[in-house]
């Protein structure tokens, strides 16, 4: 199957200045269900990863609790208190384009009741972490984009995690073929595989990354791209892009593994900046 | 009708530094009403913005939940709790120069009744989001200050949004007329609509404000601008210019699309000085 | 009487780098009672101006609420839930060199009590805000500083704040003969009234210092340094200059308007390097 | 005895950067059983020294009250509520390859238990704070790290401080060869005594450090070097090198006294990134 590298040539190619005239509805408003009372942090990092990269509006569905926690570090979202219960009972929020579930989520049951919902939607979903197992994704209109890591794609797939390192083109390109769905297998050179057999292999990030926390910075950052781009294939591959360059950025300065993935989110203005058109 | 483009030397020739003997009262304590449970970073937000703008004293009147969220961030306020209901209740606190309501609120009818007993008061009032509906103005001595965008417009007049767009001067103006009120209609080219016919066109800005809670900045940032200056006009289209100035440095080394609300309050100060006589 | 401005000289020759071996003990332990439910951020002020000064060890004593809010601010302080009835029960922390108490206190009854057991302890202290009132204070081993604004004076002493203004020096002093306490007279040109019939004046500070909190961080500040150092008359007297000059340094950059009492702490370290010998 | 300076040189020798294809896995997860409701903070401070300096992932147990306070600061951690219970009750987290206990923790009997629990396994562990008294500790397979500062060196060993002082070496290589731990006893030329009889001597750190909770900083610095290090000696003897060489860095700028154990922290990737190889 056709593969190539996403290289910068790639991310110029395809990452715009933002419309002048534009406001807040242009660029789409996400739904972010993530976080819970022992893992709070994820929900934070996923929202700075969204608001970071350009999200219009951002409504975090978690308990009061985790609000909380997160209002005063990310005073520009909204919330929905226990929102994935809410979405969990058919109370899926008006008015947005795309919703991302999964970071510090632990209550499976709850994260099923909405991802079955989420699904008879035409929103686009992201799906990450503990949204992430064996599941069968139906064909639907809003993309359905999963970003395991190897030890979760392991568990979506039944196949373990060293064979999946060995061939890690074929398992994420059956996987998106079959499941209609884009998979992003994370790692190094992470991998993106499109339903259309196309294949992308990300050059950016380091060590640094490997770390508690960056893919939930990841998870943000493709929720805002997939509701303010309309072109599917770069819009993801930029955001896997600019983690990993942001990550590279830093780490020219600082030890790598020093690397939080709060500086991950902190950075990334600056790096889009030397690639916007 | 007379109107004008807010240019830097407007600025310049309007804005000075601050007499060298003042003390805290000089300029005026703030009240903001602002905030709910699921929308608290708006009056982190908007509060945020009055005191990086030199209101002298201000008091957050919002939640308990809401004021614990926002005393670790702005450790320099003062909160009431509840303060959106003592309103209703007529309890204005004393002292106090101007009032900003409206970022954040979610209860129509609470709002409603503390802008009641506000009308009453020679306080200057800043009216904001969820503050804004359809409503008549009385006349009275202290100013109003509306700032919609053009959705928050469209509910105020009934006139769709589109056609506000097509007509920002004609329909701010008339508006700002018949409510004897100051009309901030937001968006790329903000328009200052004044009752005595005068129009003021706001030239900095740009599409990186384009996301939620850079209007909650804006309100806060006026409330200190009414608060602590004597000329009106210059006072709110200098608020204005300084939201947009501060966009604008921030998007010299920032790709747009990763401003936040919190960094245009960040950078006020910086871009100020450059103004300052 | 004799008095002086206090110059960049006078600090050269009084301030100096720390002994080398020097632990934590070395610097004393500081209690701070300050911060209520409404006012919670006054005491997140005072406390990070006195870690900022170099005190050693810093116990806060305020509400549960009230330190939760600041715990995460102010991770290298020690809480004591409801510090302030406890110390009016009598329960005075061991270990302590000296307390700092008013900013942001509500209940003038409990402050009352909690003075009255203060007063007849030997430590150093530091009484500012909601803690200044008429009083008598005894004659006492140790230091007794009161730092009230004109407004605060006025309140302390039955004499217009308009007549204190036309004659601080006068009224500082004989205020601070007649209660053998040290006055620190804010405002432009703070006048320091030392019992011994000296006086001292700030040159340093401008009216960026004008807004509400900036006077919580020198209470914390003079708590450091009368903790720390053991000449009183410089330390005091550096605080007060060290505060302003802050201000001054982060004036040369910024608008003095925007100016926080945040940002006159997290200067210090840099403005006080330049002084250290 | 032998005993070394460990200096910049050892320090280049053995720090070396990170294997590029590593995932957080790789560097091991941590346990830090810190704070409580009146010193939150120091959990703060451990899990911040923690994660800085390239932990893979970061569970703290701690109280719900306390993780509220933490989770806003470091959403890169995972908390376990009442961990140091659990802990005491025999449950001990999966997965997890050092434990670090101590800092901020009030409750002696509680400790106690979840140390007993935690000899039993072979995690390797860092003692500290309120974890560090008088006792016995068995053989066992895990490194047992303990940091005293003098006057807790004093209370492990019934040792007046101000002997402990006159004979470091003496009195930390006896307490680590009788109990088979690593003793690191702090203060200015911290010394590192082994098991083996070898010493260590640091060089770097300044008075600025002599302020309430550096030491948490340390303690999850320890944790963290132990967990994603294989060599045992320079991993101890390079966290504790860093950890003075940030303040060191910092000091070239600060006033010494103004330093906060964040900072320290806050410039560690900074300093680490200079001796990688
Ligand atoms: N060694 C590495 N090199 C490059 N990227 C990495 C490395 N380790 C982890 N990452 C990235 O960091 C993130 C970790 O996500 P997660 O495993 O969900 O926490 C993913 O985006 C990975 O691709
Ligand atoms: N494209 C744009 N160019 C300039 N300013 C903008 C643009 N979009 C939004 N703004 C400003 O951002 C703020 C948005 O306020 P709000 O709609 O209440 O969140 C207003 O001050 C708008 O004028
Ligand atoms: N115009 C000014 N020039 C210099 N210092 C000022 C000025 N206004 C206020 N300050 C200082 O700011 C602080 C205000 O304290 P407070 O009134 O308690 O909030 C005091 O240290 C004052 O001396
Ligand atoms: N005067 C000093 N010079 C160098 N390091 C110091 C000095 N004072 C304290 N420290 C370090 O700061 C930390 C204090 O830990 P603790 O006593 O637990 O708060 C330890 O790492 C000490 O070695
Ligand atoms: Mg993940
Ligand atoms: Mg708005
Ligand atoms: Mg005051
Ligand atoms: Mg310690």
């Amino acid at each position: 199957s056709k593969w190539q590298v996403w290289t910068e040539e790639n991310v110029r190619s395809t990452f715009h200045k933002r419309f002048a005239g534009a406001h807040k509805g242009t660029f789409g408003t996400g739904l972010l269900l993530a976080g819970s009372d022992e893992m709070p942090g994820s929900a934070l990092l996923a929202g700075k990863g969204a608001l970071k990269s350009g999200i219009g509006k951002l409504t975090i569905g978690t308990s009061r609790f985790v609000s909380g926690i997160l209002a005063g570090q990310l005073p520009e979202a909204m919330y929905k208190h226990d929102g994935l219960e809410a979405v969990g009972e058919g109370d899926v929020p008006k008015g947005i384009k795309a919703c991302a579930i999964g970071p510090g989520l632990a209550d499976a049951g709850k994260t099923d009741m909405a991802l079955q919902h989420l699904m008879n939607t035409d929103l686009h979903l992201v799906i990450d972490a503990g949204a992430l197992k064996k599941r069968t994704y139906p064909k639907r209109k809003g993309l359905v984009i999963l970003t395991p890591h190897p030890g979760e794609f392991s568990r979506m797939t039944g196949v373990p995690a060293s064979d999946i390192q060995k061939n890690r083109f074929q398992y994420a390109l059956a996987y998106a073929q079959e499941q209609n769905a884009i998979v992003i297998l994370k790692g190094r050179y992470t991998v993106l595989a499109f339903p259309d057999g196309s294949l992308i292999v990300n050059p950016t990030g380091n060590a640094g990354l490997a770390k508690g926390g960056t893919g939930d910075t990841l998870t943000g950052m493709l929720l805002a791209f997939v509701s303010s781009e309309k072109d599917v294939k770069p819009a993801v591959a930029n955001a896997v892009y600019f983690h990993g360059a942001s990550a590279d950025l830093w780490e020219q300065t600082n030890a790598e593994r020093g690397l939080l993935a709060s500086d991950v989110s902190e950075h990334l203005p600056l790096v889009m900046k030397s690639f916007e058109q």
